[in-house]
């Protein structure tokens, strides 16, 4: 079967590299051979510098994004660990999920959609949490909530974050912001498609690791005895060869521009869109100051939307008419919002430039 | 980064079929695109042709297929459920691990490795099992373990079968043999590259389910909701994009040379090696009658090694001068045997040529 190309400004994936279309072409390697061990090796170790970490155990997890959340509180949370949550968006949501799940008491903080946790009231929710979670960039709201004064606050406390869309795409700081635990996904600003969920864990997280996790796929302790495990790698599971591929040469594309050119890039783009966007008397719906450039949250013109056409009926003529897919909005939002990503090779100026004149074209 | 490419004749991958290498350039779409959604449909569809199932639920798991065993086990197995569970090889010690973190009771039922399971023994281990598990090919040991008579004697309990090894290379009869549950993988015979595990699930499953399975990534009924959805597809993780494409075009291969003409080759490419083995004077490690033509294991002749060479050191040779990956043993076979596979686009007679002529240049 064939089907077109699209524009991929929605809320990920993102378009991807064509260096990393390249690399699916690579032969396929078994996952104990020497060269595929050395690639892996050379994936964690940009990895790490994408994280802006020394952690050694850091490493793609085997599957989507939601599956690196789910990775990261079940190596940590067990029966009666109380767990301290901001929940401002979708993924704050499946956070308390996840970990209610573990068996863990979720302690909640919550802030109203488009807007950002209060740093503060995440540190002052619980006396003694085992983790502090909250999520970098809400892929739902395209908030941006700030984690550094949370880590110079946690105490004792093991702090998770979600950076599935903020990884490559906005200044991260895992180990200056005494992150422990971080997980994100490759189809955002790292230009690659979705597959993987890159992690990194640090040695207090390891410290803190229940005794045997619920999850044998996700299991920290085992898997580490592959992907850090020196001369003798034991196996663990198959890894995902052809993505691991991928993900090496999105981070190669990464590392070669400069992770802050990379960053400079997604703020120029999402500005640009940002700024084209308020010209046309659109309203943003994340609060000024915590607006992610490669994620931006725009509420329905419901006034400006052409005779019969609903929100839904816009993103359709922008996907079939122009080849360019935005999304909706998720839960509450649905039907109010529109989120535009500008992520990966899709952030790119000439795509805001088609974005906007394609609106012009539709909604006048 | 480029590496060499290899002819792969280990336990798993073996080699894609260029029509799945070329399936990865195409254009990535969005996971609610309706050409994407198309394509996915299409995809379990196949799936429904190569399990030989009727079932709705039909799917691949986005990771690997050991992810498809968990998801399988965590949505039909809590505290206390019984699980009468066949071990004579590491994927059946595998099953007992992933169940024992659901908090389910384990009985198992051993053969010694190299044996099939005995499928009376297990289905009289105990009264009422919740569920019966088994694997149909392990794939640490080449055996075969029958499922028709277990199906035909499950009584009240589910059927949960490991087909990882198994789906495209021996004959599989989900529906007509009963079985409820059953998961793979894409690496092995079906010709795609590791990173899914196709997985389908019966109405009596369903209707089993664990009232909130453990596992938020793995949970059934909101996947369902995703991939069987109709119209209203709801969101639940990114779907792995390039990868759906790679398996769709792996069922693609597979089924218009036909499921039964896929399996002939692979049982032609077994035959002839295990004869070729034979013939030599090596000693093939799986019991008679039980032998997988897909993955043979062969006792390693320590009397025919080259002076001062090892069994590793004739795969490493293997390897470097010949691009041909074989596997070596897990757990207690490790050293002992060797496991050669031939599956998917692997499965050609000219490989087992190959294999058999350099083997006899390593070894005289």
């Amino acid at each position: 079967m064939s089907h077109a190309d699209r524009i991929l400004m929605g809320p990920g994936p993102g378009n991807p590299y064509p260096e990393v279309m390249e690399a699916f072409a690579r032969p396929v390697l078994g996952h104990l051979d020497p060269d595929f061990i050395t690639l892996m090796d050379e994936t964690n170790e940009r990895l790490r510098q994408v994280f802006r970490t020394a952690n050694p155990l850091t490493f793609p997890v085997s599957a989507t994004g939601s599956a690196g959340m789910e990775a990261t509180f079940v190596n940590v949370l067990g029966p009666g660990d109380v767990v301290a949550i901001g929940v401002n968006g979708v993924f704050g949501e499946r956070m308390c999920d996840v970990a209610a799940r573990c068996g863990a008491e979720v302690v909640r903080v919550e802030a109203e959609w488009g807007t950002a946790i209060d740093p503060q009231a995440l540190l002052d929710v619980h006396p003694s949490p085992k983790v502090i979670a909250v999520v970098h960039a809400e892929t739902s709201t395209g908030v941006r909530n700030d984690i550094a004064p949370i880590g110079a606050g946690k105490g004792n406390a093991l702090l998770l974050v979600d950076c599935v869309t903020s990884l490559g795409g906005i200044q991260l700081e895992v180990d200056d912001w005494g992150v422990d635990l971080a997980y994100s996904g490759t189809q955002k600003c790292l230009g690659v498609p979705p597959g993987l969920s890159p992690v990194t864990v640090s040695q207090a997280a390891i410290d803190a690791f229940v005794e045997k996790s619920q999850s044998w796929y996700l299991d920290f302790t085992m898997i580490a005895n592959y992907v850090t495990g020196g001369g003798a790698r034991v196996y663990h599971h198959t890894a995902p060869i052809s993505m691991l591929y991928a993900l090496h040469a999105g981070l190669g594309v990464v590392l070669e521009e400069g992770l802050d050119e990379v960053q400079a890039r997604h703020q120029a783009c999402g500005d640009r869109l940002q700024e084209g966007l308020v010209k046309r008397g659109f309203q943003l719906f994340a609060q000024e100051g915590h607006r992610l450039p490669e994620l931006t949250s725009v509420i329905v013109p419901a006034d400006r939307l052409p005779d019969g056409v609903d929100e839904a009926g816009v993103r359709h003529r922008l996907l079939v008419e122009y080849g360019i897919e935005i999304g909706g909005g998720l839960g509450p939002v649905a039907g109010k919002v529109w989120r535009i990503g500008c992520m990966g090779h899709t952030a790119r100026e000439r795509n805001v430039t088609m974005l906007l004149g394609a609106l012009d074209e539709i909604m006048g």
